[in-house]
């Protein structure tokens, strides 16, 4: 039995937590539309603060869209956990358009909303003789246009694995939760339109940078198990994907984790981005890195990740976050 | 009779409103070269704005680039209206650079101006067996390598439609010229670049934002006739486009569109960009949304728009800007 | 014998002068790893400053990653010199993964360093039945993962050129150097990511603009000899690229260099970018022009510029920084 067994039992198995990530994991979301995610957010926060270690101050508002930032002490780093998920939003007669990159597997089941009442309707999936591909929904009536989409959900469980739509980054969100428990210094950051293009990453960034002088930050999100990053061996720390993290910081982190004993994986990939990809390209001076755990069927209602692989996840933020202020 | 026809006799009817966008249309101005345009707004800002039932005041020079801001009272809102159009570079061997995404069409007429004098040529596009296309001008001699080229002038007007170059974006200049006109409160960008990559509508969101709090922005640009927009039936609110803008204020839009009865459509795309792009990728937290007129023939010198979506497009723009301050 | 012919004499065969660019060119530097880079300037500023005509302050740390600024007098306008270079990732089984866009040359020598000692490997191109390609090192041992692997330098000059990895863009380096000796006002930024994606160049001109104001740069970096740009023609003056510079801006520059009487190239191509193209996408609302010598062999270990065309770019940022303040 490894050293992190008895905490898996005490974090892992208790129902309420995996209540809290099952639950995230069914808000909907789709980049844009996030302020159902924000609103839960703050009311878990609201309910659940007294019981954590510092009393964050709240920052959200205008000039913040829908996003929310937690200030704990002084900062001198920040999380980032986006709060959108992939879908889709319905266009003229009965097509579906993309939001982010959503895996397309024809007959996925997918829920929402409209002037009408509530939707569960199936995608279709149809491919042209030229080629060509075209996305439909199957309902018994047409749905308002421009009314979003996401994957319904199906929840599953067992001692190694956690099963659901939207882990991707309901989980990192989760991830981002359970740090604030102990949290003496630093920043939380709840981002929008990650999975979409982004475009609030950048100036949380450079609010923080601006207000606080943060420099640094890890982004709490999930990655993909690969050739090179297997279910159960840790976290992921990912030294590139499509973007580059400046090496001097990378450099850093990595001798920190190592210090720790905590289980992590180095991640090298050719592709995919981030908000650190977002905060790279902003006009903030800030050293990122993406540290999160891996999951298959990326981007489908079946995202799953290794429970190991979130304790890691925890330990490692909760760890390295502590670094920062040593 | 519909309830704006009187409306549409004295606004569209009018001579000397239409000389207005005819000229608009035929001042050229390719991303990047924006200088002359400006020049004109300029000089029609100072000559009509005694007229205006606010004075604005004029920001513009160093640190604004080529571009254009009027600050009418207490702004909470801005509205976007890009300056530059589509066209070409003179390259080497008589080759044509494209500037932004102009349409390929052989034997399109071209005018400019370089070192030797005024330039009237013909764009000719050749097809290769390799499966490549070159597009070259033909004129009766070289053109300095570096000049701008833009379509010449054809324009047509009947009872119903109005035919151009360029109405995209000089009708959305226009739109913006006529809100000024009885606009108390609120700010009209006049952006650079928007046609090639962008670069200003970021720095002009970010500038209001810290100056004086806007957080709001409406684009006053031309869209596309598709199977789910049509001539006639209204102003465009796009819900999307390849960007998605905020649920949140989509909503608030459209909820205040709905109650002003002004005819309009609802537009669901999957591809095309704006300066909400921009604003959207920029470190400026603001929210903005896409409202304009469609138009078939894009980006040929045969832009076409229906004189109701233009009417219900400046009649929108006026009843939106009071809305930020009700 | 051309008027610059004694001043090649003096600046480019003295030994001295080329030993700095041979040691700058073998420094490494892939995107994200400039922090080597920025250590041999600061001290190579630190040694020679005292010689120069005025004293910079030197901007750096905190805020600025691994960027550096030099600040001489009341800059108006600013140089940009990128200091990474292309090149590769160690990946996951023996696969390399590019940083920027290297050329991929079965056979190329590759450098590097990792926990096990140094690497002097060897580039393997591997095209697929299936069209892809993949790329691998060929190296006596595994190579640790994210270690980064830059060109073995082959340093090779005569009278007319200079042959070496990296002339792109450590050549812009050097003349920046060349510049800093004489200059009075200005301010020259040294800055990383270039090559891949950027995510400096737009925080650095922000911050000049916002600190002193300036709305002016000019990119000191290395172009391409094409079918309009030749070996030995002088300096590149660039209309365009990919992006777009302002043309007001441009048509200034091309004006003043005129009256340098010193040999330049109007270059006007249809692809490319550079950290002009980055701080045209930045939120910061500053002119910007690029002004470089043609190299051919581009991002090869061989590439090569003339020794006309170096003397060309010091004159003529020589010349140009001073008409600023004219």
């Amino acid at each position: 039995m490894d050293e992190e067994q008895p905490l898996l039992q005490d974090a892992l198995k208790k129902i309420s937590i995996m209540e809290l990530l099952k639950k995230l994991c069914s808000l909907g979301g789709a980049s844009g539309d996030e302020l159902a995610v924000k609103k839960f957010l703050l009311n878990h926060i609201k309910t659940n603060q007294k019981n954590w270690k510092v009393q964050p101050a709240i920052i959200q508002g205008a000039g913040f869209q829908d996003c929310l930032i937690l200030i704990f002490g002084r900062p001198k780093a920040a999380v980032f956990a986006h709060m959108d998920v992939v879908g889709f939003t319905a266009g003229y007669q009965r097509s579906l358009i993309k939001i982010g990159g959503p895996a397309l597997v024809d007959g996925t089941k997918l829920t929402g909303k409209d002037s009408k009442g509530k939707i569960n309707c199936e995608m279709m999936v149809i491919d042209k003789e030229d080629g060509t591909r075209k996305i439909e929904y199957i309902f018994d009536r047409e749905i308002d246009r421009g009314t979003n989409l996401t994957y319904k959900q199906f929840w599953k469980e067992n001692d190694k694995y956690v099963q659901s739509c939207y882990l991707d980054n309901r989980l990192g969100i989760w991830n981002a939760l359970k740090l604030a428990e102990t949290l003496t210094n630093g920043a939380i950051c709840f981002s929008c339109f990650e999975e979409h293009g982004g475009g609030t990453a950048g100036y949380l960034a450079r609010y923080l940078y601006d207000e606080y002088n943060v420099t640094s930050a890890l982004i709490s999100d999930i990655t993909w198990v690969t050739e090179g990053i297997e279910h159960g061996k840790g976290v992921a720390l990912s030294m590139r994907d499509g973007s580059l993290p400046p090496r001097r910081f990378v450099d850093q982190i990595i001798e920190w984790a190592k210090e720790s004993k905590i289980p992590f994986q180095l991640e090298v990939e050719n592709a995919g981005g981030s908000d650190g990809t977002a905060i790279q390209k902003s006009d903030a001076p800030v050293d990122w890195m993406f540290i999160g755990a891996p999951e298959s069927n990326v981007h489908t209602p079946y995202e799953t990740v290794h429970k190991k692989d979130i304790l890691s996840m925890v330990k490692m933020y909760q760890y390295l976050m502590k670094k920062f202020h040593a």
